[in-house]
């Protein structure tokens, strides 16, 4: 994953061994001998194998690469990333243009790599392969919680895996400002808890990024979402009154103001400072959900309105997205931002990254702006891996465009808010879904088979590790520090089948700020229950009649398991403040698997069940299905199938 | 672990909540507020629990920190490591001389953090503490597999849980010279495979081990064991012969001309670099093992032993450490070296490290050397924690000794050899043990209770992510990548009961070099079977006829799963290389578990078995206790206590 634009398969493999060697033909430097290097340890880590650094002569080398010239310093939007990948039983043959080329040749080749009675080897193959979309990125959130380096890093390492290639790092919010700035030190003295990267932190994520092929874009969100700036600076807030750092979600008064001269020349010099830290050519500003509450409640901006008929709070919002637009632009920077700063004046060469959907998305590009869809791929909502990837940033408004401005819609972005996430479950919620996102900006629009997507998900799953992130390891630790128990074998069998609510509403459940722990199920728990997933479709096969006796056997031992979990469970469950909450979930999975066990037996035999009997089953199924313990039952709903497909008599 | 020397229980528990401050009161200094961050950071790990960085204000702390005065800026030998902890359900107080026992008082804190129905907490206690012997050490050999930082900072921050205070760093050995010289480059240049530590990454590691209060004791192994040096520069040997960087095991002939005056000016030029780089007062030379067959095959060497009167081969190298001690000694630095370097004339100042036992130990101290031990440390050889733990430095040697003499023993270390391990799996290799055996370096010789050893081990194991290593984790990754399968349960069972054979001898079953691949079972497994341990103890219980009947439903429950696992795991194992050698491993498990439950059925009924079944039994368990696939299978030994237990009818 991503899947390459054309395959076509050899016969024989090409075997790896300690002896393996790659030579570096053509143009080489710095990043090649570096990927290079990166690549054999990756191939070590899948393999086990020690590969010798020394020896690479290319004479015996069995692995060669062939490029034809360097790589632009400071990557543009729009490289040639194509690599060509020929895999024969005797050789390996990459060429590629560019040291990119050769990185994303490398990262397909790993991931070929397989177990065989003959050892680990490679499929012959012929690969001519190419990115469709010229912008594929990836979004953390350091602002909300802030995301330690090594966690920035193991998902930049990821990234390189499936191909990423631009890094988007929102660096400030109403709860954090999180980078080190040299002319303003309380920007991160006062609006960061101590919890910011220092500037050298932030030019080696780019170093480290750059080495993997991936721009790194940082966003400055302004004027709202900016609570943290307003510690230190409150002069640059509407309002006039002392702030906290916000440890509220949501969307918050606070704004800049933008009325004010002194507003534009604080950020003219702290835009300066950072301009020059992010060398990437494009620079986001933000500009998402400005409520203007707080300039409704000032004299002085309702007095600025008047003076300079501004009509209302969003054309307030554009001159101030076009004043900060010139100062990032006389930095020679191109202005990125959200749905909100495209307005009537907004100059044609800002792109838009749109949060709210492909409408906006249409709306940009038949005026003229380049644009790229966030909609749909917020991994923080807690979809599922096809949810995802079924969502095109071209479908449904490619045909009302024309081919220059479908040109201009550059990509997407698979965006990781952090309300409900931190450095520790980072990794586990943004992969291995973020993969079939991949793949989306990577391959033919007409790779959209979702049950091939998530076969080669469950390959491509085991090796995230071997890559570099550390998805599963984070989840056990979090069971075990839950519960105190070594071995919480029917922990993991009752979170193997839950999942956090899907969006942002967990009002009424628990009352969420920055300062709560996320240390319960729901934050150890995987966005996507695998088992859940497998376990429906198997009921879908019940109940149209072309079920496997595997299928039946299947169903049939994990709704025994998940009966009996109950039992073990609850003894556990109350030792702990933390597993507590889980006791009526349990009895739900025991009550779900109760009517499913019994719904087997009736479809198996073709009974008919009692409409009491069907109706109680249902009421159980419909309290089952509500939230609790800020989770969802997700096996509830199909073993709902199954009782609405074994009927009622009377 | 290690157990306090003084522990009071008290009333009632204190608990830990986001509002937990610590206060650093009296003497404070950048080592405390580094380990209080450090602390907290931990904490955070153990309990998912967001600590605010800011907010530290004294007035409002619960948490309460005296320290008397500073650490010296390099630590020294016996240097206070006591502390005073008391906690109450409102307060905290820890008390100390130095930052030093600080640190040891807040993981003795760390380790007393558990999960409750009210939350996390740690009971109410007092605790006065402070080390048996001042020398606790770890060795770790970068020199035979290269360890990577990340592994040397991990074992470093899981050394300071357990307070271990000296870190001796095997650096130089026949398969590589891992340190970078710039007066000698060739000797990494060459002499290493690119797998060697800047000068920077040395000193970021002693800086970091600093922090922890850990000593870093370097190693340069001489005038044997030291091939890699040859490589770059072939002079400094006694063969005339080119060098190649050592790829096999054992004891090599090469070593470095005693006889040469051009010998000691390299290394009077190496030392003086590295006894710069490296601040301890204590420098190793090694000096174990040198077997002399280079020296006497050399007629140079054989002249110059005649004309100075040198006896023998063990003078010469007396007379090479005489020479090197002198040179290290005018650095100012204290030599240490293995069992060999005491001879007739070594100097009373140098510290003998036993490898070869409590003898040499004994003979050192009444002839005035200091001395530690390390045999019985070994924790290389794959033996139980219980082993290491029972060996003590002074057992059977302290009434043999003055008083004096006895504290000339100044504790011990244990030894992490790496012919069978590299960084990957080190973590996994050297925890949980080494915690058992840093007990026996700090607690009170008295305690020496097994049972409550690995009670409190098992309560400690899952802690140790928390504390920065990951030693379970790549057990499951390598179980995955040897299978090729995402969740191989069957292949777990395996492993779970098997072990690698003790000591360095794998003759005939597999040839081992520098450069085989630790990718096969055994490399995955841990080095003590919990399992096999737990089913022994159980084994024992019921042929003393003290089992519980759970004693008998698990025994009978883990010999089923056992049985039947064959069943699952042979259709798996072919379809990689490196698993298709267990097929005979899981076929014996499968009779050793049919022999056990046929043995419990009779023990239960107590009924008599025939004697040719018996014999029959006796010769499947003979052929299990056999090793296969360079793995030992750990549950025979146990069942066939049961089958003599049965007896045998005629």
């Amino acid at each position: 994953m991503p899947l390459p634009a054309n395959v076509t398969a050899g016969a024989g493999e090409f075997t790896i061994d300690g002896k393996l060697s790659v030579a570096l033909d053509g143009f080489t430097d710095q990043q090649l001998v570096k990927a290079r290097q990166r690549f054999l340890d990756t191939l070590g880590r899948e393999t086990g194998i020690p590969f010798m650094r020394a020896e690479m002569a290319s004479g015996t080398a069995q692995f060669h690469i062939q490029t034809a010239g360097h790589d632009k310093e400071i990557l543009e939007l729009g490289e040639d990333e194509s690599y060509h990948l020929e895999v024969q039983p005797d050789a390996v043959r990459l060429s590629a243009a560019n040291p990119l080329g050769v990185m994303h040749g490398l990262q397909t080749f790993l991931q070929l790599v397989r177990v065989t009675p003959h050892g680990f080897t490679v499929p012959a193959v012929t690969i001519d392969d190419k990115p469709r979309f010229p912008w594929r990125g990836l979004m953390i959130d350091s602002g909300r919680h802030f995301i330690p380096v090594s966690v920035i890093e193991r998902n930049l390492d990821a990234m390189e895996a499936v191909k990423l290639n631009i890094f988007h790092w929102h660096l400030s919010d109403d709860q954090g400002f999180r980078v080190e700035s040299k002319v303003f030190p309380l920007l991160q003295q006062k609006g960061s808890d101590g919890l910011f990267y220092t500037q050298e932190q932030i030019r080696h994520v780019i170093e480290y990024a750059r080495d993997r092929g991936i721009r790194v874009v940082p966003e400055f969100d302004m004027p709202a979402h900016a609570t943290a700036w307003f510690v230190g600076y409150p002069q640059l807030a509407s309002g006039k009154r002392p702030y906290q750092i916000a440890r509220q979600w949501g969307v918050l008064d606070a704004a800049m103001d933008p009325t004010k001269e002194s507003t534009y020349q604080f950020l003219n010099v702290l835009l300066g400072e950072m301009t020059g830290l992010f060398p990437d050519a494009y620079f986001h500003i933000g500009g998402d959900e400005c409520n203007g509450k707080e300039w409704d409640a000032s004299p002085a901006i309702q007095e600025f309105k008047r003076a300079h008929h501004i009509a209302d709070n969003a054309a307030l919002q554009a001159m101030f997205t076009a004043r900060v637009g010139k100062l990032v632009a006389s930095r020679h920077k191109i202005v990125e931002g959200w749905d909100e700063v495209l307005q009537p004046d907004t100059p044609k060469d800002v792109v838009i990254q749109s949060w709210r959907g492909r409408d906006s998305l249409l709306d940009a590009a038949k005026r003229g702006y380049r644009g790229m869809l966030s909609n749909g791929y917020y991994i923080d909502l807690n979809q599922s891996a096809e949810q995802h990837y079924l969502v095109d940033p071209l479908e449904g408004i490619a045909d009302k465009l024309t081919p220059e401005q479908t040109a201009s819609i550059l990509g997407g972005e698979a965006t990781m808010w952090s309300e409900f996430v931190n450095g520790e479950m980072m990794d586990s919620r943004v992969w291995p879904r973020t993969a079939a996102i991949a793949e989306r900006f990577w391959s033919p629009q007409q790779v959209r088979d979702v049950e091939s997507m998530y076969r080669r998900m469950a390959l491509m799953t085991p090796r995230l590790t071997a890559y570099g992130v550390d998805y599963r390891a984070t989840s056990e630790r979090m069971l075990e520090r839950m519960s105190g128990e070594f071995d919480p074998e029917p922990l993991r069998v009752l979170g193997s089948v839950v999942q956090p609510p899907k969006g942002y509403d967990r009002g009424g459940m628990r009352e969420y700020t920055s300062l709560t722990p996320l240390n319960h199920l729901v934050d150890a728990v995987s966005p996507e229950s695998d088992v859940s997933r497998e376990f429906a479709e198997i009921c879908k096969r019940i109940v149209a009649g072309n079920a496997t006796p595997m299928d039946w056997e299947k169903a049939h031992d994990w709704l025994v398991l998940w009966r009996d979990n109950d039992a073990k469970l609850q003894p556990m469950l109350g030792r702990s403040e933390i597993t507590a909450e889980l006791a009526p979930v349990s009895v739900s999975l025991k009550q779900t698997a109760e009517v499913g066990l019994q719904m087997l037996e009736a479809l198996h035999g073709k009974q008919a069940i009692s409409a009491e009997t069907q109706r109680h089953n249902l009421e159980v199924l419909t309290a089952a299905k509500k939230p609790q313990a800020v989770l969802l039952l997700m096996v509830a709903p199909s073993v709902e199938v199954l009782v609405k497909s074994a009927g009622a008599g009377h």
